[in-house]
């Protein structure tokens, strides 16, 4: 495997101390951060065998997590816009969505890979159904992933949900071991689509085969007046009373939270998966990330589906993030750029169960470059403050996941952005005409 | 002057009817739109004098006006986030910018300019003082400007508000006729440090050289609270008391109003310059454009200043437009995509007082284009949607005004952007030094 000796301008490192580094080094052995610091220290511990990477006109800093997708969604970018849910639902996704085969799957995590990679993603948390195919695709493209089959029928792939759970079973048990950089959850889809009874049996196999458990929670007003009207209680409550939390719980959304919703979360150890631009667009409401900070809970940065979003970017997710919640409780010291800079990080590699230290010795080497030529990027007073507020994802030049370079000079290493994307074209295009000609 | 023969994928032309053209065509003579529509049928029309240019994988559309800048403050870009107003002021804007030279604002102008140019903006409205000098650089890049001299002091300019007067007032004299892309207006800072004497002297002579008024209204609470202390009325009520809308007036951020100000903003005619991602940041709040788009008030985006943005990419301050309103209002249909791309275009000349039917025949050549082939623009089910929710500025590829290209396939024609970004970064370096030694 080979070694690298890089040079760059700035070093955000998000360690303890969120030091940043000026004329820094960074020697990568193995897929390993084995040295950080100055250049001229970290330089010394090199020899011939270490490739040299000049970047001294870059911020180097750790890859962004994108903590909840539906990646192969990718192909269904923009088919609803401003519609209520209840269009949006049953006009175009119910409509189009079962027209995905799985094969065509493959096609759309390719595309959906592309974008995260060129977005500087390292790693995403993905919920969907065809998850081998998922898989399959996503093994190809040098990036991590957790992936979470879902529980939830009917789907194109599963009639019931026993199948779907069987199904989600069967491709855990196909792709553990398999490739390092993937690993596996279950995907229960909201506490509303799965009864009780099934909501034990993957707790209990969660619990077996430690496995994460990832589900959607208290996205919407409905959802939570529709739980009270049920059980009596909050979504929160009730996977509480189911006794989640025994196994990691990543809890996408949140949006409608109170205080002891928030206390209950953080007891189970909870990391919430926000994803506040799919929030604004489906008009489900702004999640009170301050509060949750403030309880002491892990809160990662997501995208949501492009048939959402609509695309994989998630420095928008954090500079929205960074915003909003100034505006709304009229305090500018809400959620600081570097807070908002780990939730598109560190908090989600915390979730997907990776390292956590920021770009330490010995951390994984999974980092991402931007060019500080960009004009955007001049002057740079502060790279922090430059990359929440200023770049854009397309300032990103370089994208290195496990000490391999997966995007160099922007240019793809391990992906065929020409063929995939007239692919994806192609599939999309016998998806709407099917549409048309019913 | 060259004539040109465009062929595009898609055309949004934000006609009427707001058209969008497939496989269309574009025939510019002399600054002017001459034919739009098929690209078969505008064929015809060209000459050999025509030169072709082949955007048949690009989508164009009428270019974006940044509504409101204090544009050498680029100089300035991250000096100060996540503080509370007093210390951004005191410890911050206050202490750097009077460091900032007449010189040196040329520069800082400059590097603006190439920002707004690589985010697809023909034209902006600006407030600050040295608009001499502003004026200078602008002239040599191609773009569109409204240049309002601020009337506020002290400022690096000006010791006193006459002096400051007297020099807005020189400025417009001196550069009135020199370049028909500039255009000038008087920018009175705000109701609150402009006496009532000022104002009127301000008024009258914007009325006997019909031009624009752009001031600062309603921006915070505390604005709005103290207008009521001390005359009892909103800043709304209070330039409407003040006999303004007698020419037009450009009123920036206006993020606190209520029904009446609604109401008098329409008797006088005035638009609103709105600045989303500024707001947000330094915790003004949130405008309510819903409610001034339903009370019939023209609403243009801006940036604001780097300062407190800290970018001037337009195509963010239209996607939070259309995103934001639908979170706070749980309602997905408020302002579609194609209502906000209006924002950032049409709504914007309106407000410059240029042609705004869209690119319809004789509309000035002021378009951008944006590229096809970048992953978050695939699929591409809807252009305008992939336009206002996927994709990023840095996929606009070139930009024309007045049937120039400023930016052609990603390259600066009037201007040296690395000597640009090399100059503004000593003088940022010598401005925060000076700091240091102090």
């Amino acid at each position: 495997m080979a070694k690298w000796l890089i040079k760059a301008k700035y070093i955000i490192t998000l360690d303890e101390k969120d030091s940043v580094l000026e004329d820094g080094g960074l020697l990568i052995e193995d897929g390993i951060l084995k040295k950080i610091g100055s250049y001229d220290e970290v330089a010394k511990f090199s020899s011939d065998n270490h490739k040299f990477i000049d970047r001294s006109d870059s911020i180097v800093m750790p890859g962004f997590i994108n903590a909840h997708t539906h990646i192969p969604m990718n192909l269904l970018r923009g088919i609803c816009d401003d519609q209520t849910l209840e269009v949006w639902l049953n006009d175009y996704i119910w409509k189009y969505e079962p027209r995905m085969t799985a094969e065509d799957s493959k096609t759309g995590t390719l595309l959906g890979c592309l974008e995260l990679i060129e977005n500087g993603v390292v790693g995403f948390i993905d919920q969907y159904f065809y998850v081998d195919e998922v898989a399959q695709s996503t093994d190809q493209t040098g990036l991590r992933a957790l992936l979470c089959p879902g529980v939830f029928a009917p789907s194109a792939e599963s009639k019931t949900i026993e199948e779907s759970f069987d199904k989600a079973k069967e491709i855990i048990e196909k792709w553990t071991g398999k490739n390092k950089l993937l690993s596996f959850g279950l995907g229960p889809h909201a506490p509303y689509s799965v009864e009780k009874d099934m909501f034990d049996k993957l707790r209990q196999y969660a619990e077996e085969h430690n496995l994460p458990i990832h589900t959607h929670l208290s996205e919407s007003k409905y959802e939570v007046a529709q739980a009270q009207e049920k059980w009596g209680m909050s979504p929160i409550e009730r996977v509480y009373d189911l006794k989640f939390g025994s196994t990691p719980l990543l809890a996408a959304h949140c949006v409608h939270l109170d205080d002891n919703d928030r206390k209950l979360l953080k007891e189970m150890n909870a990391t919430v998966l926000s994803n506040p631009q799919s929030n604004l667009k489906i008009a489900s409401g702004i999640a009170d990330v301050p509060k949750m900070l403030d309880a002491g809970i892990n809160v990662a940065l997501g995208t949501d589906g492009t048939a959402s979003n609509n695309n994989l970017d998630m420095l928008e997710e954090i500079r929205l993030t960074a915003l909003i919640h100034k505006g709304i409780h009229y305090d500018p010291r809400l959620i600081p750029a570097t807070v908002a800079l780990r939730m598109g990080t560190i908090n989600g590699r915390k979730a997907m169960g990776l390292d956590s230290d920021g770009l330490v010795e010995e951390a994984a080497a999974d980092i991402i470059f931007f060019d500080l030529s960009a004009t955007s990027n001049n002057p740079c007073i502060n790279p922090v403050s430059n990359i929440v507020y200023s770049t854009s994802s397309r300032d990103i030049t370089d994208v290195m996941v496990d000490g391999k370079w997966l995007y160099f000079n922007k240019e793809h290493k391990t992906l065929d952005k020409k063929a995939i994307i007239e692919k994806a074209n192609s599939i999309t295009k016998r998806i709407l005409s099917q549409g048309i000609i019913e």
